[in-house]
């Protein structure tokens, strides 16, 4: 089978596609004095969808956003990004604040409302810095510009270490092509069957919005929804997709949402890897499953259970641990029929211990990036699901500083 | 209303009712040259039975306990628990020791295999000890007297820093009265929706099958399937009761199954406070739920967070985590109307930060108990879960060594 389509990785962010500006600044929303203040933006309205948090207590922005993709029929022109401040728990003053600052940000970029989405990030329940942030607002939407990316990249940075940004140029069979790319914030609060914390992932392809709320649905559902760091899901977690349709001789959807399921996984490895306190990247693999969804289900409890974390933070490969938590999955399993490597190293047949190169199996453990494979010998499906070990900077960051 | 019963604790264990005998003994299980061996037995066949692990990986003694008690209609005249292996993931040789050793106890103490319960717990997939296991039954049941409780209790130690064990005196308005005694085991591997580590209690109280059993599935509901500390599931969970029947004056069922619940309960609260790594025990409190359910699975999800237990180990009155959780959990709730009160602090009002004296919040949160309360505001039901902090401690004992 020819390969449908080519996707080639870009040294670039939320800018890349044509048509987009960016820009980052300080509104002083950070006790740190670092920016804090982000917006992603066209000339025109382009195709708006949104992931938001599936948590039941959401945050200002989050309902605001969903309003404004409801009303716009999903148009927007910008988003508007914070961090310092969750604006989450804060009420109805909470919640003007955030239309405020859409209004102000459809002021000065001389749109509707409705076509201005918001994202924020930080402490829940410390109400913003009203004046700081509706004064930011103007030098934020003045900055904007096709090279802003990496500064809006690092304006909604929190206990994150780096700046996370990721970009494709995507080529289908016919020679169409399109660019996508995007930024994200995250590191803890970062949770199973779940968005991630702030996103926005652009594209110059045409897309309506009905395709683009289902392409970023199934993109996120095979990215950002097989992380995990902590287990734990926001208040204010939010991926917007912005497709502006410039692309000159667009590819066929399909390849569009390789290129967005890309940018997507790249950014979602990287939030996993920034993960708090994370050492070592974790890729778990179940195969032999009868269905994905049973393989992911295994994955995701394997991945999120914090006796694996610690063994995998002590290079520890313990997979009495691994197998307590494949059973503890809600997946109908065979004991006896489960096989586990580490790297290379089978360290479990049939639901026992193997014998296996102790030394050999360390080595693997001791790496950056930890490769565990579950066989469940039962079918042929598979999933993987990333995840990071704990260790005592996740307590360091959680327990003494108020995040 | 009258009270029905009266409760009064007795400072004493799983011997404490009259026709127990128990011991602790050396086999050389654990590395460390510790206790390692223990056992309960009765002169005569008892009532028995058992709350067993829902993993689906089951340990070799899981299996053949709950052999044992079909095979008897439920009667047993004794539990063998090591420690210093789980006997779990070890094949059809592990079965094998496990009916042997079974068979081992019941050739001394002169009765059938099938009324031996068994008990294991250690590293999983590590074979048994066997001829150090099967060499220590003889000396473990010649040991066994009325005097042995605190022994047995210390014997089935892992990384637990102290025995744990319980008794209450139960009368009821009638002048019925029995004895309920307990030990148990257990500080890491500790998950909701289960049983615990390993647990055996005993009354002389007299009890049928079903109603033993149907008792011990209610009180566990109750008391050990409210606890976290670290929300992963055992492969070899147990817990085992024994009813004699020799009370001379037995009280009313409910009296009986009021003492079970109070011995479980004090055990089961020394499980969180000696969890791995503790500093401090958290009663979560659900109240204002619309059933007891809900508030339960409230609870539940604040008790398992990863963001709330360090905050807690930070001393630090994080309310905004806490509702996260709140909103993260099954249960339909209404943001708007829920209050947190950290002790006698009210930190959270409809959702929203509460003015409150943080110096107050943050005494409540630095002493050895703190108590959480979450009132959602829409009915009557409440429920608690108890957990612990998560420190450094935790990382320490679980990414240093295999366990």
């Amino acid at each position: 089978m020819a390969i449908p389509f080519e996707i080639a990785p870009l040294d670039d962010g939320v800018t890349a596609p044509w048509g987009f500006t960016a820009a980052g600044v300080t509104a002083g929303l950070k006790a740190s004095g670092r920016p804090d203040l982000a917006i992603v933006a066209t000339d025109t309205p382009v195709t708006a969808a949104a992931v938001l948090t599936t948590n039941q207590v959401k945050a200002a922005p989050v309902v605001v956003t969903a309003e404004h993709l409801a009303a716009s029929g999903g148009r927007a022109r910008a988003v508007l990004l914070n961090a310092g401040s969750a604006n989450a728990c804060t009420g109805l003053e909470g919640l003007a604040t955030a239309r405020e600052a859409c209004d102000l940000v459809a002021h000065h970029l001389g749109c509707d409302a409705h076509e201005v989405l918001i994202c924020s990030t930080g402490v829940i329940g410390v109400p913003i810095d009203r004046p700081a942030y509706l004064a930011g607002i103007p030098k934020v939407v003045a900055a904007a510009a096709p090279e802003g990316g990496a500064d809006a990249a690092e304006a909604i940075m929190t206990t994150d270490l780096v700046a996370k940004e990721a970009a494709v140029h995507v080529t289908d069979a016919e020679g169409g092509s399109a660019t996508v790319g995007g930024m994200c914030k995250g590191s803890g609060m970062i949770a199973p069957t779940m968005a991630t914390m702030l996103c926005v992932v652009t594209t110059d392809a045409p897309l309506e919005g009905e395709e683009a709320a289902a392409i970023l649905r199934r993109a996120t559902d095979r990215t950002f929804n097989r992380i995990s760091v902590d287990g734990v899901m926001s208040t204010n977690d939010t991926i917007v997709l912005l497709a502006s349709g410039t692309a000159v001789t667009p590819p066929d959807a399909d390849a569009v949402e390789a290129g967005i399921t890309a940018v997507l996984g790249d950014l979602a490895t990287q939030v996993v890897r920034d993960g708090e306190g994370a050492q070592r990247l974790v890729r778990i693999t179940v195969r032999g499953a009868l269905a994905e969804d049973d393989a992911l289900a295994v994955a995701r409890q394997v991945g999120t259970d914090d006796l694996v974390k610690t063994a995998v933070a002590g290079g520890d490969p313990n997979w009495g641990r691994i197998i307590a938590a494949v059973g503890a999955s809600p997946v109908l399993i065979d004991p006896g029929s489960v096989d586990i490597a580490v790297g290379d190293v089978t360290v479990c047949t049939g639901g026992m211990a193997a014998p296996f190169d102790r030394a050999a199996a360390e080595a693997v453990m001791a790496a950056d990036e930890v490769q565990v494979t579950i066989d469940l010998g039962l079918g042929d499906a598979e999933a993987t699901f990333l995840t990071c070990d704990l260790t005592h900077g996740y307590i360091t960051i959680n327990a003494e500083y108020t995040t």
